[in-house]
């Protein structure tokens, strides 16, 4: 982590890698989350649900995680009670954990979805444009985690601004899929099931956006939510 | 609030009036999630959208809270290093505030759907039965934060066992906008507007489950999350 991020500073060398060690977690979480992904796109992919069977496992682990980390946090805040940019950290590293638990939610819905579609023999029009989307969603949240990783305002909103293109291509899959359903109401069951699976992949797309916007927060002492993208970087140029 | 739950203890009467304005900001803010399903349901009691077009600015409000009392949770961390229950607060109400602006923003999706919806003048048929959950989803949110306001672990473990009758009533009025979606594709733009409301109300409920696991973790110091609620009821008594 850059130190310019520890506004603060402080001279233990404890606390610093107690903080490394927080750091380190929510990276290994952020994987955990990325694993999810590659299994839906695996099965997406194969055509067929195996690679996703065991996907619970993954989401026990993230959930493990998060309250690990958020545990760390507390006791990190009862017994150093850090200042400025430390205490920043520990804010901004709570609401991302809680940011990427969500996301694994999310992807553990689109695996549930692909599965019950795919087990249900879909047909395979059903899922265009879905592969896609989950590997632009998977690109997104790997800056993501990189952003986080390195602390850069940049990147951030970098991230940011990308955060339009899923959406339109989330809008496309959709208006898609509407069509679809409509050529044949036996195609209804089969398209609301990639329609649940994209929606998922859309708010993961949102999550993302809310690490970015704590990134911001953590390195600037800026709260930029609710605001467009073109504010944020005037207000941080 | 209950003395009990302040395990810390602290002598600063300014201290107490900082943490009972926080409080009393959340519950505002709630407020005002109650106003924007208040007014969902006067559109859906009037067939008309009117009720719901100057909904943006409670949004704007609600956000704008959810900032002020995150900064406000942060200088009391940074100023009065609160340590147990005060601590324990502050987290859970962090966290709170940050689910009930979620669930601010899943109100704003199920009147943008409704607007959307009456709009285009969708058949009266494919708002059967999203009353009555937005009723039930109403009730739950007011429980929520009646069982944040008085900081009472029963009610938590109440609430969260009635979310079950949430996800069923949720999964009857999906089941019927399938059926009515596959008589005529016309229906189809119809159903969809009223399932994503649906779906929102019903991530309405998962964020009230999220506060009510705040309240246990505030009141008994225990991280509940993950775990079903008669593990809850066993670990708790």
């Amino acid at each position: 982590m850059s130190k310019s991020v520890r506004v603060g500073g402080h001279i233990s060398r404890q606390f610093d890698e107690e903080l490394d060690e927080i750091r380190s977690r929510v990276l290994k979480m952020g994987g955990l989350v990325e694993v999810q992904l590659d299994k839906v796109l695996d099965a997406l992919r194969d055509g067929e649900s195996s690679p996703i069977i065991d996907i619970e496992k993954v989401d026990d682990e993230i959930n493990d995680l998060e309250m690990q980390i958020d545990e760390e946090c507390t006791q990190i805040l009862a017994r150093r009670h850090p200042a400025a940019g430390d205490l920043r950290l520990i804010i901004a590293t709570t609401k991302s954990v809680r940011d990427l638990e969500r996301i694994g939610d999310e992807a553990q819905r689109v695996a549930d979805m692909v599965r019950h579609a795919m087990d249900r023999d879909a047909s395979k029009k059903a899922f265009k444009g879905l592969l896609s989307l989950t590997e632009h969603v998977k690109e997104f949240l790997h800056e993501t985690l990189n952003t986080y990783a390195r602390m850069k305002t940049r990147n951030a909103v970098k991230i940011m601004r990308r955060d339009q293109e899923i959406d339109s291509e989330y809008s496309r899959v959709v208006r898609r899929l509407i069509e679809f359903m409509k050529k044949d109401p036996e195609n209804i069951a089969d398209g609301l099931d990639v329609m649940w699976a994209a929606r998922s992949l859309e708010r993961i797309g949102d999550h993302c956006i809310n690490i970015c916007e704590n990134v911001i927060y953590l390195v600037e002492g800026q709260d930029i939510r609710h605001q467009n993208v073109d504010e944020v970087k005037e207000q941080l140029s």
